[in-house]
């Protein structure tokens, strides 16, 4: 299996150095091809997604995870119609960051190029083969695509076509590898290429996430774990606070950008607590609260400090009032997974405090943490979020798929 | 030991929070007064330095190492030259990299802030620890900084008299820590400890380099390996051509950015062989080539796969006739390190195919690899020059010590 994985990342390396060559307009000819073979390829790819669902249904997959796996025509359009919308993108490749001449006479330009070689590692969803293909090539890498087990018919069927539809167009099928999913060490073998594949993104449950971060000796980019905090402080609008609360919490459980846990500033506790909880049980969401909260109401069940670092997922919000803006930055430097975290305020100097104090990918001021996405950016694609420092934070555009190259031209210039 | 290089990491935490709010003029106030005071305690850290010399030589150590390892009253002056010309460098915490206003009247801005925690793990300079100490501080990052034993007693001089000056300045003292280097387990438990350090630098050889990359599972910026290309082209100026290659080669040979391999396009092989051979050899270069080299001159020695692999960091140098433009893009993607290339050329399309075709840090047409340095771009200041792809490649200088986190101000939005 190593073997198999490394020849598979030297051919990607040997696409990636053609890839690297080819122009705006022949990679976006190649994503309409994409577009076009997978719409015209739709049977045959629902056929190969029903024998992945009806394989996950004999080993009783709960419901979720089969909706998260099955595929219909409007779902596979929906594949096509993102490889156009990633087409339409500007090209980050080519882009000049940054750039002057130097007092000697040296012309310097530092320019986007693609990072080389990027292999995904990812869970059940057969939309990841299709949009990381995509934004992949877009941005001039060449992709290992590392699925899981359950997707593997869907996921051969997508890559099949998308292989076949790159050669149409005068594009390496290598560009577009699949690794195979039926034997776990070929994640690790993908995520210890070092030499061979330049970067690794995880996309997937947090526990995946920690294993590549942990065995990775390829550069990794950690996605998604999002303990997201929203704070309501002394100066806050209390109608304002509550929809951000409620919307940040109740819009949508399952994904990283849904707030987890809630700081109330003592100054407002005594009227906001009896809301907020009240507004949210409303909702279906379970409170685990503090004294102060568990004082408010009965149904309030005991935090722990395990709940404070929790990421639910689900209906349950950890809440906790604090004595100041400085502990309630304090308690989200502690817990928070480096996500988004929200303040409700009407205070500047709150704003200033907030923003610059906690550390994390995303702070937004008086507006729901759900709006951390690189669709709401306005990136147009996605790879994922990144809840790390290093190279990118927060929504992953096209740029982030990228690394730079400087570029000097002289005349004969010596030191 | 991991118990106290968790706890320094931990105080450091605390430190980068303070650091994070901290403005450009109390950074810029503490970097004078450690400038000042690294002046007034010459006297001191000579006395240390004389003894980690005098145990260096009773152990026998190479004459050039001592070299490095040794101060004087000139070098430390330049230390605290350093740290002024730090201070007076643009603050890159608070940069806004990116910002526009959404549809939905969301005002979104990309941010530069301090990366938190950086080690540095570095090899016998002391001037690297007064150097990395204000780097980190003026990015608002707290750092732990892992010597060399050799230098133990030089670095910890030093590192005392910089906490002093910033306990001066208000400034939290652990906001510059060393961590002993007396026992070989405190860098494995600095690179591991995840979630406390947010960025591992290696300084050093390439030992040491790929020590930490392999073991790290903090994010760790690759630095300083150079096996540097000079091609020179089938339309090159040939005295030009010369002149970069001696530059490249013999400027300095002990540094990244010298030359180690030289390519020549067959078309001017006849002509530039000899003359280049001769000249490099007059340069005290011993040439190690392929048969058209050996073929010029009886003294060039028979190059092997590993030559055109090896950073020599001496007076030596591999060299290659090929056949095109492209073999010579091929072979550099081959043994390449990554760092920097040249092409020498008066065709504008061999110098567009070059610099997109190779895959390196720094590109150099018609220029000396010697200008890849963070001082020569203009930066000011240079942690290392980083040969991965992510986050940073190329010369490191402020900036780059940074991440960004996206700061959205709403006015109750939700979703």
């Amino acid at each position: 299996m190593e073997q198999l994985v490394h020849d598979a990342a030297r051919r990607a390396r040997t696409a990636a150095a053609v890839l690297a060559v080819t122009t705006r307009a022949d990679k976006d000819a190649a994503l309409e091809a994409m577009a076009d073979a997978v719409l015209a390829a739709t049977d045959e790819i629902l056929a190969a997604n029903a024998g992945d669902v009806e394989a996950a249904r004999s080993r009783g997959t709960e419901g979720h995870l089969i909706d998260r796996l099955s595929l219909d025509a409007g779902r596979v359009a929906a594949f096509a119609e993102g490889m156009r919308d990633v087409a339409g993108l500007p090209d980050p490749v080519g882009e000049v960051v940054r750039g002057s001449t130097l007092a000697n006479g040296l012309q310097m330009q530092q320019v986007r190029v693609p990072m080389g070689v990027i292999g995904i590692i990812y869970e059940a969803r057969p939309n990841v083969t299709a949009d990381a293909a995509a934004i992949c090539l877009k941005s001039g890498n060449a992709v290992l695509l590392r699925g899981s087990s359950s997707a593997a018919r869907s996921n051969a069927a997508i890559i099949d076509v998308l292989r076949a539809a790159l050669v149409s167009v005068g594009l390496p099928a290598d560009a577009v590898q699949i690794i195979p999913a039926d034997d776990r060490s070929s994640a690790e073998h993908l995520m210890r290429a070092r030499g061979l594949v330049d970067l690794v993104i995880p996309r997937g449950g947090a526990g995946l996430i920690r294993t590549v971060v942990e065995q990775s000796t390829v550069p990794v980019i950690e996605t998604g774990v999002g303990n997201c905090h929203v704070y309501v402080d002394a100066d806050a609008d209390l109608d304002m606070a509550l929809a951000i609360v409620l919307n940040s919490k109740t819009h949508r459980t399952s994904v990283c950008n849904s707030a987890e846990s809630l700081l109330v500033h003592k100054a407002v506790a005594d009227e906001f607590v009896p809301r907020v909880v009240a507004a949210l049980q409303e909702a279906g969401v379970t409170v685990h609260g503090d004294e102060v909260f568990r004082a408010a109401d009965r149904a309030v069940v005991a935090a722990t400090e395990d709940d404070y670092a929790t990421e639910y997922l689900s209906l349950d919000i950890s809440a906790h009032v604090v004595e100041s803006i400085d502990e309630a930055i304090a308690h989200i430097r502690q817990f928070s997974s480096g996500h988004t975290e929200a303040i409700v305020t009407s205070s500047l100097a709150s704003s200033r405090r907030f923003t610059t104090g906690v550390d994390s990918a995303a702070v937004m001021v008086n507006a729901s943490t759900r709006f951390t996405d690189g669709g709401e950016f306005g990136f147009g694609a996605e790879i994922g979020i990144s809840t790390q420092k290093l190279h990118a934070r927060g929504p992953m555009g096209l740029p982030e798929m990228t690394t730079t190259t400087y570029v000097i031209v002289g005349s004969g210039h010596v030191r």
